[in-house]
C-alpha cells in the first residue's frame, strides 16, 4: 500500500452535522479536494495548513485524479462532497478511476459516511421516511430521462415514499414537471410535498404543500422534494404542518395498545 | 410552548459517528429515552447523572408516551433511536402520538438527522449508492408481505439499487428468498450484492457476493443487504472487492475527457 485516498461527505455542511470520524480524517489530510462550493462549507481551522485543491463545478475527473495522483506521491489526501460521500456523490468516481489506472493495490480508499441529504431534508419535514422509499436523481446528464421517468412511474406505482435530488436546474425546466405528473397519474393531488432548499445552511427554506400545489418555480437545484405515499398525511406542529408517514402504528396497534417491534 | 422532545437517531453507534448536534441534544437532555439495545450504544458520560427510561425491544408506545409525559412535565427529553431517527424509526411514532395526544401546540418535536443505516452500509461496501436506489423493508410487522413484494418487484424492474432492511428474522426465514427471487427474475445471478452485518461496531462484517451466491442463511436482523442494479459491478479493492455503481463517467466521459457536474 502506498498511499491513502478517503471520501468524506460533509453532510448538509453545518459543523454540528459533521461526525467525529469525518473531521478526524480532514485534520489527518495535507490536502483536500472538491468543489469550491463544499470547500467553502470547512471552516478555518480545517482548511489551515492545508493544501487546497478545488474548482468549478465541472471538473471532477480532473480533481479527482489529481487527488489520485497526491496520494500516491504519499501526501494524506481527503476529497469531499457534500452529503453522504455515498449517495451521488465522490465515492463512486474515486472507486472508477482508481480501478481504471490499475492502482487498486496501491492506493487504499476509504469511505467515511455522513449524513444524506434525504435525511437532513426529512428532518426538517417531520417524519415523511418511516417506509419505503425511492430515491431518485431527475438530472440527465449521465442518466436518460426515458429511464428517470420509467423509475419515477414504478416508484409511484408501488406506492413508495419518493425523494428527487437534483429536481431543477435552468437548463432542465421541463423535467419536475414532468415527473411530477408521472406521480399525479397514480396518486391524488391532496398527496403531502415536501420542499427543503439549503437544509441546515443560510437561508434554509421548508415548505410542506401538497402535489397539486407544488410550484415547480420554487424549486431550484439547491432542493430536495419528497412526495409522500398513499398513508402520508399532515400532522400540526408548533411551528407549521409537518409529513408524516405513518407505520401502521395507530391503526394496527392503537395507542395504548400492543406494541410492536423497531424497524432499525 | 409548554416543552421540549428531541428525537436523534446515533448512527452505527460508534460516537465517531455521531454527529455534534447529537451529541448536543443528548449532553443537555435531563432524560434520555430508548430501546436499551440503543441506550447500550451511548458512552457512560452521556448517561451519567440522567435519568434512562429504557426497556426491551417491544415496548415502543409506552416508551414513547412515557417521553412525551416527562416532556409535558418540563423534563428536557431526547428519544433515542439507531441510524437516522427519520428512516424506519422513532420520529414517526413520536408525531404521530403527540398529534394523537393532542399536544401539537404543547410540544415541540424536533429531529436531528443522523447518519442512516444505508449509507453506513454502503460506505463499507464502496460505492453501491452512486445512482438511484429504493430502500425496503422486509419487515410484514406493520406492512401486508404482498405489498412489500411489490414493491421489490417494482424497483427490480425499474433497476433501481435495492437497500433492504430488516432482511431476517428467526420468525421470517421465508421472506429474504422471496425478495431475491422476485430481484432474480429481472436481473442475472451475477448482481453484485453486499451483505453488511454491524457496521461500525464490534462483530462488523462485510461480504460482498452475488445474486445468485447470497446465503440467506448468513443474514441477520442486523444486517443491510444491498443488491446492485444492472450497470454495478465489483472493483478490485486492496482488502477484496468493493461494489460500484457507475454514474457513467468512464462511458460517457472518458477517464481523461470532459467533466460533468456533480449529483448533489
Amino acid at each position: 500500500m502506498n498511499g491513502r485516498i478517503t471520501v468524506v461527505g460533509l453532510g448538509p455542511g453545518d459543523a454540528a452535522l459533521l461526525p467525529p470520524l469525518a473531521r478526524a480524517a480532514l485534520l489527518r489530510a495535507r490536502a483536500i479536494v472538491g468543489y469550491k462550493g463544499y470547500i467553502g462549507l470547512l471552516e478555518q481551522e480545517v482548511l489551515a495548513g492545508r493544501q487546497v485543491l478545488s474548482t468549478g463545478m465541472t471538473g471532477e475527473v480532473e480533481r479527482c485524479n489529481a487527488a489520485i495522483d497526491l496520494a500516491r506521491s504519499g501526501v494524506e489526501t481527503v476529497v469531499v462532497s457534500s452529503g453522504d460521500a455515498g449517495v451521488y456523490a465522490m465515492a463512486g468516481l474515486v472507486l472508477e478511476l482508481v480501478e481504471a489506472r490499475g492502482l487498486a493495490q496501491d492506493l487504499d480508499v476509504e469511505v467515511v459516511p455522513g449524513i444524506p441529504a434525504l435525511c437532513a431534508a426529512a428532518a426538517l419535514l417531520g417524519a415523511p421516511l418511516m417506509h419505503d422509499f425511492a430515491v431518485i436523481s431527475l438530472s440527465d446528464l449521465l442518466t436518460p430521462w426515458e429511464l428517470i421517468l420509467r423509475r419515477v412511474a414504478a416508484a409511484a406505482g408501488a406506492d413508495f415514499v419518493l425523494v428527487l435530488y437534483n429536481p431543477r436546474s435552468g437548463r432542465r425546466r421541463e423535467h419536475l414537471p414532468g415527473a411530477l405528473a408521472a406521480i399525479a397519474a397514480e396518486r391524488p393531488e391532496t398527496t403531502p410535498v415536501g420542499l427543503v432548499k439549503r437544509a441546515y445552511r443560510p437561508g434554509q427554506e421548508v415548505i410542506v404543500t401538497s402535489l397539486g400545489a407544488l410550484d415547480p418555480e420554487a424549486v431550484d437545484m439547491q432542493s430536495i422534494v419528497l412526495v409522500g405515499n398513499s398513508a402520508t398525511r399532515l400532522v400540526a406542529g408548533a411551528s407549521g404542518p409537518r409529513m408524516l408517514t405513518p407505520r401502521g402504528y395507530a391503526g394496527k396497534y392503537g395507542l395504548s395498545g400492543e406494541d410492536a417491534p423497531a424497524g432499525s
